[in-house]
This record gives C-alpha cells, sequence and structure tokens, in this order.
C-alpha cells in the first residue's frame, strides 16, 4: 500500500480525542453558565477576515506570526489571531444594533504560527469576556466577581485575583519624572516574578536609577491590608489621581462582597501591553500558583479606535484555555466528563434488534446515556468494548429473559450482577449505582 | 478620520449577533445532550491541515473552492472544507487508540470558496455523526433512532426521514444490464424532486432507454406500506441481494419502534455521491418539508482508504445548521434562547455598590441570570437599556429600602410593580414571573 498517505497534522495543531474533547466541552459549557447568570451575551466573528481589518495599516512584531494569504478573489486575507481585534471591528460594524454598555463572551480558537517550543500551539483556543460602552468602578467590580465564579464553576478550588491600576502606577511614576521610561519600568515590574528581585532591582536601576529602584520595588510590594496599600498608594500618586479614586471604590466593595480573600491589592500586577488604562489583573490557582496567571485582563480607554470615532472604553479579561486544561489534569479534574455511555446493552440475539433499541431508549428517558452493542459478537468481546470505552454498566437480555420480561444488570466495575429485573427495576438500580 | 479602517466582513462570510449565537448554541447544546444520550463522543481536529491530507494527491472539482496557501515554514496547507476528510485522516491516526466501533459527533466550522449566490456562505458550520468500524443493522438503526430523537429534541416537530439502500438500487440497475450509466441514473432520480416528473423521465429515457426509464420510475415510487415497498424492491433486485435483506432487518425494527410513522422506505433515495453503498436517508421538516433535507447520510464501505489499509465500514449523517437555523426562524422558534438575563439591578446610588452586585448574586443563586446596570444613570436610560436587551424584571433599591431591607420588583412587560419585597420574596416571585 505505498499510495497511503500518511495521516499526520501539521506541527503545533492537535487532534481532541473524546475525553479531552468531553472535558473541553464541559469546561466551555461551565463557564457560558456563569456568563449567561452574569448578563453577558455570546457572539461571534470570521475565523477569515481582511489582512488590513486585522492587522491595521501598520506591520507590527505579531503580523509574522499571523496566517496571511490571497484568497481566490485575489484579496488580502488572515486567520484570526485573537478574540480582542475582531471583537473591536465587530463593536464598530454593528454599534447601531446594540444596547451599550455591551456584555459579551466568546470561546474560539485563534491561530498563531509561532515557535511551537516550550509546548506552545499553533492553534489554540481562547475564552474572552469584555463590558464595553462604560468606565464604570461597577463593570470592573462585575468582571473581578466573574472571574472568581468562574473558577468556583470549574472545580478548581480557590483562586486569588491579584489587581492594581495602570493609572495609579503612570501617575507616581510621572511624580519621579520617569515618564519617558514608564514602559520599561511597567515590563520589568511584570517580569519580576520570573527574574527574580536581584535582577529586577538591577534592570530598574539601570532604566531609573538606583534611587528610583528602590522607591519603585517599595510602592509595588503588598501592604498588610488592602487599606493599607490603598494608603501607600495615594500617598505615592496622589490621593486626588482618579485610579485612586476608583481603587478606592472597588476595594470597599470587594472588602464587603469577598468573604474569602480571593481579591489582593497588588501594585506589582502592571500586563505588559500599552493598551491598558485602569485596572488590571491576574489569577492564580491556590492548589497550582506556580502555573501562573490563568485568567488575566484589564480596563481600557478605547476599544475601536481603529474602526470608528466613538470612543468605547471598556474592562475584560482573557482566559487561555490550554493551560487551563493543563492545570486541571494536573488537578485529576476532568470536569466531571467522560465520553463515554453509563450503560452498554448487550446485542445477544439479531432477531431482538427493537426490543434492544426500546430499552436503551428507556435509559436515555431516564437521564441515562445508554447505547447497543452494533454486532451479535461474543460477550467476551462486547465485554471488552465497555472496558475500553469505560462503560460501568451492562444490560443483558436473551430470548428467556425477553420471555419472562426481565433483563439482568452488570455492574463491570463490581462484576456484580443483578438478575430477573423488571425494566423500571433496573432503571432504578442504574441510577442508584451511578450516583 | 480619513484614516478609519473599514469595519467589513469578507464576503460569504459573518458575524453572530447575540440573539443568533445563542440560538446556534441552544441548537448544539440540545443535539450534544442527544449525542451523549446515544453513546457518541465528541472529538474535534485542527482547521488547518497539509493539503496532500485534505486533498489526496489528485485535484478534484472540490479542490477550486478549497482555502489553501503556503504557510510560514513553505508547507502547502488547506482549511477544512468538511468534516468527513478530517474524520477519516483522525480514524487512521489513532486507530490503535479507539474501541472500535467508534461513535463520534464533531460540530464545528468548514470553509469553501464557493459562489456565494443563493445564500449559500463560505464560512458555515457542519453538524456529522457517524459509527465506523461495522457493518451491523444496529448501527444503521441507531444513526435513524438518532436523527428522529434530534429533532424531536430541538422542537421542531416531527420529522420524516426517507430511506433507501444504495446496494439495492445498484443491483436492480444490473439486471436491468444498466451498469455502466447507474451514476446517471441514481444522479437524475436523486434530482427528481426539483425537476419534475416530466423532466425525470425524459433524463431516463435518454441514459436508458423508454423502457427503462419506466421500470425505474416504477422501482422508484413509494408503495401503500413499507412491507409492500419492500416486496416490490425483493422482486426487482433479487430476494437474495444483502441489501434487501438488510433493509428487512432495519424495516421490520422501525415497524416495531415507529410508531409514528416518522421513517419512510421511499426507493428514490439515493444522495448522489459514489460514496455511499448501503442505505441512504434524507430527513425532511413535516412542518416545512419545501426547504428540503436538513440532515442526510448513509452508509460507506470503507472510510479512511486513503490513509490505512484497515477497512473501516460505517454509516453517519450530516447536519446543515445554517438550514436548521433558517427553517427555525421561520418557525418562530429560537430554541428558548435569549441573549439578555431574565432581571436588571438598577444602579441608583454608587455607594451601595456591594449591595447591588450581592442582590444579582443571590438571583443567580436560585438560577436566575441577573446584573447590575453599571452606570448611575437617569432610570429612563436603565429602563432602555432593559427593553433593548429584553430583560424582563428589573430591581430597584435606593437608600431608604436598603435601610429597610427591601427590594421594589417591576416586570417591565405587564409594567406591574411589587414593592417592599423581602430579597427571598422577590426572588420567589421573580422565578414565578419567568415561569
Amino acid at each position: 500500500m505505498a499510495n497511503l498517505i500518511e495521516p499526520k497534522v501539521l506541527k503545533g495543531f492537535r487532534d481532541f480525542l473524546p475525553d479531552r474533547e468531553a472535558a473541553r466541552l464541559a469546561i466551555v459549557r461551565r463557564l457560558e453558565g456563569v456568563f449567561r447568570g452574569f448578563g453577558f451575551a455570546p457572539i461571534d466573528t470570521p475565523v477569515l477576515e481582511y489582512a488590513e481589518v486585522l492587522l491595521g495599516k501598520g506591520g507590527g512584531e505579531t503580523d509574522k506570526q499571523v496566517y496571511r494569504f490571497t484568497d481566490h478573489g485575489g484579496r488580502d486575507v488572515a486567520m484570526r489571531y485573537d478574540l480582542t481585534v475582531p471583537f473591536a471591528r465587530f463593536m464598530a460594524a454593528h454599534l447601531g444594533e446594540l444596547a451599550l454598555p455591551f456584555k459579551r463572551w466568546h470561546a474560539a480558537k485563534v491561530w498563531r504560527g509561532e515557535n511551537t517550543q516550550r509546548g506552545r500551539y499553533r492553534e489554540f483556543m481562547q475564552v474572552d469576556f469584555d463590558t464595553v460602552g462604560t468606565d464604570s468602578a461597577s463593570a470592573d467590580l462585575e468582571i473581578l466577581l466573574l472571574i472568581r465564579q468562574s473558577f468556583l464553576a470549574l472545580g478548581l478550588g480557590g483562586v486569588k485575583v491579584h489587581y492594581a491600576h495602570r493609572g495609579v502606577f503612570n501617575a507616581f511614576l510621572a511624580r519621579l519624572g520617569l515618564e519617558a521610561s514608564s514602559v520599561e519600568v511597567l515590563r520589568t515590574i511584570d517580569k519580576a516574578r520570573k527574574i527574580g528581585p536581584e535582577k529586577t532591582r538591577e534592570m530598574l536601576a539601570e532604566a531609573a536609577g538606583a534611587q528610583n529602584a528602590d522607591r519603585i520595588l517599595a510602592y509595588a510590594g503588598i501592604e498588610g491590608s488592602a487599606a493599607r496599600t490603598r494608603a501607600k498608594l495615594a500617598e505615592a500618586a496622589g490621593a486626588d489621581t482618579p485610579g485612586v479614586k476608583r481603587l478606592v471604590e472597588i476595594g470597599s466593595a470587594l472588602d464587603d462582597l469577598d468573604e474569602t480573600g480571593t481579591f489582593v491589592l497588588d501594585p506589582s500586577i502592571t500586563r505588559g501591553l500599552d493598551y491598558y488604562t485602569g485596572i488590571v489583573f491576574e489569577t492564580f490557582l491556590e492548589r497550582l500558583p506556580a502555573i501562573g496567571s490563568v485568567c488575566s485582563g484589564g480596563r481600557y480607554d478605547d476599544l475601536a479606535s481603529l474602526y470608528t470615532s466613538q470612543r468605547l472604553p471598556g474592562v475584560g479579561a482573557s482566559i487561555g484555555l490550554d493551560r487551563l486544561m493543563a492545570a486541571m489534569e494536573d488537578l485529576g479534574e476532568a470536569g466531571g466528563a467522560t465520553a463515554g455511555p453509563a450503560v452498554l446493552v448487550l446485542l445477544l440475539e439479531e432477531g431482538l434488534l427493537a426490543d434492544y433499541h426500546r430499552i436503551a431508549a428507556g435509559f436515555r428517558d431516564a437521564g441515562i446515556p445508554a447505547e447497543v452493542y452494533p454486532e451479535p459478537r461474543k460477550l467476551a468481546a462486547q465485554f471488552a468494548y465497555a472496558e475500553k470505552r469505560g462503560i460501568p454498566l451492562a444490560i443483558i437480555r436473551g430470548s428467556d429473559e425477553r420471555a419472562r420480561g426481565v433483563v439482568n444488570l452488570k455492574d463491570l466495575r463490581s462484576r456484580e450482577s443483578f438478575e430477573g429485573l423488571s425494566l423500571e427495576e433496573a432503571t432504578a438500580r442504574a441510577s442508584a449505582l451511578l450516583r
């Protein structure tokens, strides 16, 4: 068979087999439930867009990673590389049709032709949620509460959401006369966890001088309470700075609402991107802090300035689903999803086909996934199939049982058998065994 | 602002706004529930694959429509244009890891650069489900039962699933000595509904002679009962033809299981593709038969012969989600999905921010989606927002109500107000009003 084509996938791309895909769907479904609970609406945008729309008129560093080509009609097109740019384009295109403030979530694949070392993929899924069209503290607060609720719903235990305010940091740097080097300072602080305190101080000293380095490090520290950290920031940036007022507003509401200490005012959170202008945050799993932030984001001044002159301030966050799935696998949490059904109806006699399918339908009606083994093979083969798919229960019925109106139920995990049950008894027993 | 980029999408591509995307998600969720009930497992495959893998070594008519380009690494790649070819590649790649028979469903986007006239899109979603690794009658039967259940779950009312057997039709044509023109005959019969009886007879006469045209038309008719149609086919193709035996097996099980006359043995069903070798079927909505088949498929001899020498017979079907959504809109069935929450907590005083968010959380805990309006704007603006998003209930609470530990609830549909309710009373009242 020299003519066979090798069934390989591209580097950085993956098949999802049933267990992993079921786990991924279960995560998205749970998040979807939380989003719906908070009044966030789903949207979708095309995978392919005009390259100019996705990349703007310039050509940045990201551009090199974008899958871009000329289509049949000679159009310069590209596959989306994030969910933010298409969302900005979407808002500009549909402003007249949407109620502002607009709250959306979007879970979808994006593509980047990056280096696949370090466990990065070229096709991966992002989950984004944003509130646009308002500058309000309530929207900031809601995003933070939504993040907490999302991770609770995923069964991953507690999270710590570290937050800060970019405007406050900028005001502080301006007071030090460091506007010019502020991006460098912010990026250094952003990397501090990775590079360690020594290297951080060294880089800050280089960018801002030794004395300022100490001031910046003092600014970036977490004090004994959020109130004391807020007082320090007010001192450093000026109590009248709008960002300081915003932190007081959000912080006092969180003090009131957060019984579990989820939210940590942490002035070292800066996020790398220029994009952010207000609160910024990162989320760490209490049981797996080492994997880094699983949900990050912040407030921005204007979402869609490339496409519309209407200013659209907003606040949003993004969950990296791949990192999250890796974390769930580490924690032994598959999200409760298995790809197999709960009951396998064995096929003993082909003449009883309708009978077997009727029994399977009866289990389904009771909310128990069930299937009929498709071929009249030896029992050993049918049991081996059940085991390979992780199906816990089997129903066995030949002509004899049929004549008596009963079935036999076998629990394949414990090898326990329950014989001569009516269909109602079998359904009830199966429910009990699956509980 | 001459420098703005126009926020346009490519021809044949679409944004999904909240209501339509919520409807699409609701459809997929319901189908997912049915698939899980029948023991079908979810999988996913990459959007981009090696062009050779998707297109084989030849170059057919489809190829011209495929989005194909050279990636950063100089690889010849293409976007998937259906879910069948990637599934075949997937089966060949993972044969050792999967229990056979393998049952999978896959709901995902595919891309074809076709002419966008006649309401066709270049980006659209397919929902496929297949059982591979078995030739069995039980698998055929299960797919048919699954189709019926899927449309019941979507709330679209009854369907008629018309089915036939390609092997029987081929045996009949062989008896007439028409093997050479069988493809032409099958395609003519496949188009008969569209082109009408006159044109059908004319085309058949051209392909097979006038006398054979009459025989073929007689063969293709539906008799008074499935049993009589089966007897006619046995007569026409020979009672020993394996396909005739298979139709008897499936048909008698359906006679036993189908109380509602869903399944119609209809020898005129042929499906165009060479691919099919066993049963073939099409599905029509009883309330909208004119839109044509909403779910089609059949049995094939070998799924993945391009990639593996292991024979993988199977049976599968595909739902065209766009046609289905158009049908649901015609029928006024949005799938019960709305993008907005059920309750809007009005923001009257910014000092009560924590309070408002606590009230919203209380509704969510009771299973009622709720959000806080983000800004302290005039009541009229907040009510206008609720109306635009279709939010039916509002909670109104100022300092006075807060001091008394109560809220006011307003039903924005009936304009009815319920004043001075405790939070428990408000939740109970909201549940009742939403029922």
